[in-house]
């Protein structure tokens, strides 16, 4: 945490136009009630805490609290859910600040049962959406991450993604309502148009397409957005790959590359680690407990579970019969030139899902899960935790060896496990180093920050740029996007100033600080 | 043309400037120059010249372009190519400004054959690239529109499309280099890192994501974009659909919404009326020489040319062979409901294509071609001309019933034929009515703009907003999204103020005006 000092003296006046506007009970101001608008890995310590949880419950409020913020000079840093885990959670980036959650916009505005799109507020879970879809008798399909408590927006507007062939959730969703910092209300795409026929289906309007500038940035507050669903597929069939070595880790990116861009593979992938493996099922203690990192032989063990390996990778394919027969042949076909790779699948009727107990079973067919959450109590147990070192880079054996190596390196160096989940879209990859440790241990704790600081600057030179951040490093971040004296971050800067200048929109958000704020630091 | 009066009176001192900057010989003046530089459907009169056309050679000379207009103050509208035909060419919104064409930087600077990836300048024609694809040895197809000659950067930026299941443009893009207004220049997403190892492979950076800003405005000059290309399928089977009858127009594109949303259908499949039809092989004095609108029992003749129909639909299925068989047979299912439908089907092998000479085949190929650009000369044969009227709506009956009807009675009224040609996506379709007109026949030509504007306002009643528009109109076209008072363009002015405040690129493009000329128009 840098040298930002709190602003939460300056809250007070603040709080009581707060509670006026909104009601004292959507003021969140004692500590059990604003634990969970925080960093739920947050270590010991005084650690980027809300100074105060605004509660809002429809767009009319959170005008109202930006017009209050305006008028205080008082910054308020906004979540959806608050659930951006490995992240920072809804933890402010200057502590003791106001913090805004829309858990309480949580309304599904409407399905479009033709067009399988879906309007949802901030405030809806993947949960929400899923049983509002089974409540509602549509058999739709949706899209989920491995934990099904965020919300649906706020993992979009993170750049986020899910399991079915509509993962990609920024670049599956269409049209946006955004509340700027001054409280004037745009909506994107067809929404411009006061009869807006065509809001969630055509994505673009006759003009600039803003709907990228509300991504991971701190320009408005996005209070309503069209969320693709799908028809249920004819077949549903679940995949697992197999590595039973490092040796041919690369291979195996090598031939899957082809199978990802014709898009035979029909959603995100993702590969893990034995570590990472072993993570859902087990704490450490099982397997090691050393306060070293976890020994290759130790790791080798692992790997003889079955159904695991050094590496192994779950995948879906997902539709019509004949097709996904046709592609899984194909993709039998490709994984059996690997060495020590070994792939199955499993198939069940789209329309009629059985009630999986595999979460992974669970996730790739868009039903919600909490399940993968025992991942982040390697150490500690249920007072585990992770962050996140989240690299894109291309589906390529000679990337992912390089990642792969200085991840463990660094990592092992400073005493933690290397456990890695690779999440594969059409034609890049997310390495997710997912950094884990326990938050009751301070030295731990400290070593798996200062590793991830330590990972910035080689893989920045290795040609990755992290994808996501933890908020306690967004600063570093938005410095290693350097082209043309860090171009990037100056043109957001403009852009913020132009919109919010008074500065009161999350300040500090992918390291782009408003003017208030770079010139008094 | 309304009242904005030229501004070519200030350029003389600094064409002098550009002259030194450019080369005189990269300064175009005279008429013959020009003349390919402006709006190639001018009517008769004086119709958005330019003042002089600047040809820059690199991204400097692009920034000495509008470093030595804001010390001017002169305006500079841009293009890449200027073929942005049916809404306006090259021509300027202001008339007798600064027109700068980007066709000499016109280099394909990358061909990614791994990642199905090109990086390209804006002068890049269609052509050229496949003209490199093919020169390079590479197999890699790409996608084109329906004429080859525009750039492919430009057409992105426009929201066009091309034929291929690569085809939605801007949403197959990765990567951008902007200069904007001032001269900086940007690269989004991962081309903000300094070593831009991922520019092509992952769509975002950590942080906003800019590039659909720079799309229909005038915020920055792109001059570097990816583009996404693909390995040739197995079979690509082209279809044709034929409607023997306006009556199940409705049911047709009821039954075709599915197919589009499950991506049965693997490309953008287009729609066209029997005038339009016809228009590709005939001049309309092949059918009829009235003055009036062509009547029913005339089209109704046409429709039976074979392989036409009321209505035609060309559109392909891509991919391997057991799923190319398999998609054919659902197609056939579902047309084979539709009275008065009749579907057809050839195959190809994708990876030994031969000559076509159905310029049809050639587009869903991604083979560049001119063919269709004898659509134009329905009236006036070398003189014809067209304009776009251009809305996006729900692939639905209703909405495909409601502005085809609309279309054809404002036509009518003013004596005009209505030819439409409906461009199909995922979950919406643009009907383009193709408001085609003799260029010297000045009433025609009158007659065809006021038709254009007199639908606008209906058309927005009904919910469907322009998804592109000619400069002439673009002003109405803004207006008509007006949600909350026009949030989006004063949204835009706002941006607009911030990055240009001297007014200088692009001053009107969609309705987007600097505060120089909101304050002095």
């Amino acid at each position: 945490m840098d040298a930002i000092t709190s602003a939460a003296g300056s809250l007070d006046t603040a709080i009581r136009d707060m509670q006026a506007a909104l009601g004292a009970e959507n003021v969140l101001l004692d500590g059990a009630g604003m634990a969970d608008h925080g960093d739920p890995f947050a270590p010991p310590g005084d650690w980027y805490r809300p100074g105060a949880v605004l509660m809002p419950g429809s767009v009319e409020e959170v005008q109202g609290v930006l017009r209050i913020a305006n008028q205080h000079g008082t910054p308020v840093w906004t979540s959806s859910q608050g659930r951006n885990k490995g992240y920072g959670g809804g933890a402010p980036r200057v502590p003791g600040t106001f913090t805004m959650s829309l858990r309480r916009m949580n309304r599904v505005l409407e399905v479009d049962e033709a067009n399988c799109m879906a309007l949802v507020e901030p405030g809806v879970r993947f949960f929400d959406l899923y049983d509002h879809l089974r409540a509602t008798g549509s058999k739709l399909w949706m899209s989920v991450p491995d934990l099904g408590a965020g919300s649906v927006i706020g993992n979009a507007l993170e750049h986020g993604v899910g399991y079915t062939p509509i993962g990609d959730h920024f670049g599956q969703h269409c049209g946006m309502e955004v509340v700027l910092p001054d409280g004037d209300i745009l909506r994107t795409g067809m929404g411009g148009m006061g009869n807006p026929h065509n809001w969630l289906v055509y994505p673009h309007s006759a003009g600039p397409s803003w709907d990228g500038m509300f991504t991971q940035s701190n320009f408005g507050i996005v209070t309503k957005m069209g969320v693709a669903l799908m028809n249920p597929p004819e077949v549903y069939a679940p995949g697992w790959f197999t590595l039973d070595s490092e040796e041919h880790f690369s291979t195996f990116l090598e031939v899957l590359r082809p199978l990802m861009i014709d898009g035979t593979i029909s959603n995100q992938p993702m590969i893990i680690n034995a570590v990472c493996a072993a993570s859902a099922f087990w704490g450490r203690e099982e397997w090691y407990t050393g306060d070293d990192p976890i020994p290759e032989a130790v790791i080798d063990r692992i790997a003889q579970t079955p159904g695991f390996g050094r590496w192994v990778m779950r995948f879906a394919v997902q539709g019509d019969a004949p097709v996904v027969r046709h592609n899984r042949a194909k993709i039998e076909a490709a994984f059996a030139t690997i060495p020590g790779g070994s792939v199955s699948f499993e198939e069940f009727d789209g329309h009629n899902l059985p009630e999986f107990e595999n979460p992974h079973h669970r996730v790739q067919a868009g039903i919600p899960s909490m399940a993968l959450d025992r991942m982040t109590r390697w150490y500690g147990g249920e007072d585990g935790g992770h962050i996140g070192f989240s690299c894109a880079m291309p589906i390529a054996g000679k990337d992912g060896t390089a990642i792969r190596d200085l991840c463990a390196r660094v990592l092992n160096e400073r005493g933690l496990d290397y456990a890695s989940a690779i999440i594969v879209g059409r034609r890049s990859m997310i390495h997710v180093a997912l950094v884990v440790f326990d938050t009751t241990n301070g030295p731990q704790a400290r070593a798996a920050y200062a590793a991830v600081k330590a990972m910035l600057e080689p893989a920045a030179k290795l040609g990755y740029g992290e994808y996501r951040s933890h908020i306690d490093f967004m600063d570093e971040v938005a410095s290693l996007y350097d082209f043309n004296n860090n171009a990037q971050r100056r043109f957001a800067e403009r852009i913020k100033d132009c919109l919010d200048p008074t500065g009161i929109l999350s300040p500090g958000k992918q390291g782009i600080w408003p003017a208030t704020f770079r010139e008094n630091p």
